[in-house]
């Protein structure tokens, strides 16, 4: 029997994050596709579209108008998941039946007037409106609610049925599951090593260079040694924050750099808009000790091999465990192997 | 405030099987769909594609050539995920970088020598012989492997690249997440109850009836109360049985009927060919007591309003928590209201 190397052998790596495994099968990224393609947006779109829903001075479904906009623009989902008045469901322990109230909000984040740009295309004074709009609007909810989810779906394959660059903000009366489990994980984390995961973390990827894939005077995004999504990324401040709403002056400039560096690398990996969930973890709106936080962005980005083929978690990944086709190493050195200025900036 | 009223009123339902909570937002089914669409099956194909690697006679990418089989059809994955013969991974407990060895195998089960046709539109003998080429999978790897993974990815939108009717099945040298996590929370169930989980919910939704969706002789499938895609069901024994290995011949041939009749009601909800991920849980081929385990069958699919309208599980669901439009109840009466004779039957 030959000697094992993560590069060519099946393993499974273990996200602390999460408690779960994620079986790696770097050896399968040969296999032939004919499935699905999907659809890149390698169009370039008008910077006003009459028909969209988000562009400033233009009349969403329900009547409203959008004022003419020249930042960010925010406003209440037009068909929120949640709402602020829902009346209590009662509260039932029956072990096989239990049913729980759930109150909220859900709000949209317009990014910028122009419908032709995503967050690489922005400038980084614009993205740092970004940036502060996100804080703006934690702070504003955090003092409701003890969870606010901010998020952005980009793309079609993502589920997303606008191109106008725009997020989500969801905030919750309960912590959501993933909320729930990291606060777990990471306080057990505290209390068996004495530091906090993920400021543990970064020092490891500090020290190791592998994974990385930017890294700024206050940033750093790497590959996650577990990483599920094949180009998935975790973006870390290089010193302890706990919340978006704690971010120095300086870090949030540098945040905007960042961010633009690590959506630019994306989208010249292969040459399109690359499709991505992205969004925010910090340490909830409650009270109580948070040391054991630490800030941090997921991307979670579908494309495998190219602009149209992407991985599909399904089957044995829903019932038994995800699965990868290449290493975190090797996702990593594909994404420094590509420029951090945008390959459309040229034109 | 108005009373609570399930119908209307966002909540959380919890999953007993998984340890999570699902946000139900039912007043969200009105919003309208710009997004992604699907393309449906909806072409009839060829009996017998030449140039389907799966079909009878045809030459597979490795060179190897199918037999001319009649029923079922079983080989070793030309791109396997695992490999019976890995060197070990050398098992670290670092606590941020921990990796193990995963050994093990992959094989295609090819359901019919029919191009053409799907599971719904399998003779009861020829599902039958689905089924039983399931059992005989399952004790086979079993000898070698704690967990065997039999699962279906049917259709574009589920990752599979061949429309020849066809499942899987991975064995694994270890027990997978989500195999790790039913085994624990089926033991505790069990431990505080007196009895195993599913065998006592099988009975609640037997005299219920509000989240059911076929029941024979000795089969139940049923939207469970905890449900995560707008139309996933879940489909058990009504009596305790273990494993797949482990029905009798009576509850095996009504499995084919139960199957028959679900996958029918699937494909008549939108008139076209219900793309799915589905696969078998059962107790694991170790040592040991397993009598918190009961044998059932999850089905995912991802369709929510129409055949090119689906449900995306992105955003919020991957950051926070997953959430769906409808309730259990409200899908359950809709795969009851379609007959659960197959559309095309008559053509
Ligand atoms: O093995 P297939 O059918 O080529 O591939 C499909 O099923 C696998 C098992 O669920 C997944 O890992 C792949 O992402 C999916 O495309
Ligand atoms: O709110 P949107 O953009 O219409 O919808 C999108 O994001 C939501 C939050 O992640 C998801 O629940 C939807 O499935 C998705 O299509």
């Amino acid at each position: 029997m030959s000697i094992f190397n993560p590069v060519d052998h099946p393993h499974r790596r273990y996200n602390p994050l999460t408690d779960q495994w994620i079986l790696v099968s770097p050896h399968r990224a040969k296999r032939p596709w004919q499935g699905q393609q999907e659809s890149p947006a390698l169009e370039t779109l008008p910077s006003h579209d009459p028909d969209c829903f988000l562009c400033p001075g233009n009349t969403r479904v329900t009547g409203d108008v959008n004022p003419d906009y020249t930042h960010t623009y925010v406003f209440t989902n037009d068909f929120a998941a949640l709402m602020p008045d829902t009346p209590a469901a009662p509260e039932s322990e029956d072990p096989l039946m239990r049913c729980q109230g759930a109150r909220g909000t859900s709000r949209v984040i317009c990014f910028s007037p122009d419908h032709s740009k995503t967050l690489p295309q922005l400038s980084l004074a614009a993205l740092e409106a970004v940036v502060k709009t996100w804080q703006e609007q934690s702070a504003e909810l955090g003092k409701t609610y003890p969870w606010v989810q901010v998020f952005e779906n980009k793309g079609a394959a993502m589920g997303c049925s606008n191109p106008h660059p725009h997020g989500q903000v969801w905030a919750n009366s309960f912590l959501p599951n993933e909320a729930e489990r990291e606060d777990r994980l990471q306080r057990d984390y505290l209390q068996q090593h004495g530091s906090p995961m993920l400021v543990d973390y970064v020092q490891r990827e500090l020290a190791d260079g592998s994974r990385t894939v930017v890294e700024t005077e206050h940033w750093l995004a790497v590959v996650p040694y577990w990483a599920a999504w094949p180009f998935e990324t975790l973006l870390l401040p290089k010193a302890p924050v706990l919340r978006l709403t704690g971010l120095t002056d300086d870090q949030r400039s540098d945040l905007a750099l960042a961010l633009k560096k690590l959506t630019s690398r994306y989208d010249n990996l292969f040459q399109c808009s690359f499709p991505y969930s992205m969004g925010w973890h910090g340490a909830p709106f409650t009270d109580g000790d948070h040391t054991h936080w630490q800030l941090h962005a997921h991307f979670y980005p579908p494309l495998l091999r190219s602009a149209s083929v992407r991985k599909f978690m399904v089957g044995y990944e829903m019932l038994a465990e995800t699965q990868r086709d290449l290493t975190a190493e090797q996702a990593a050195e594909r994404l420094r192997a590509v420029s951090d200025i945008h390959y459309r900036d040229a034109e």
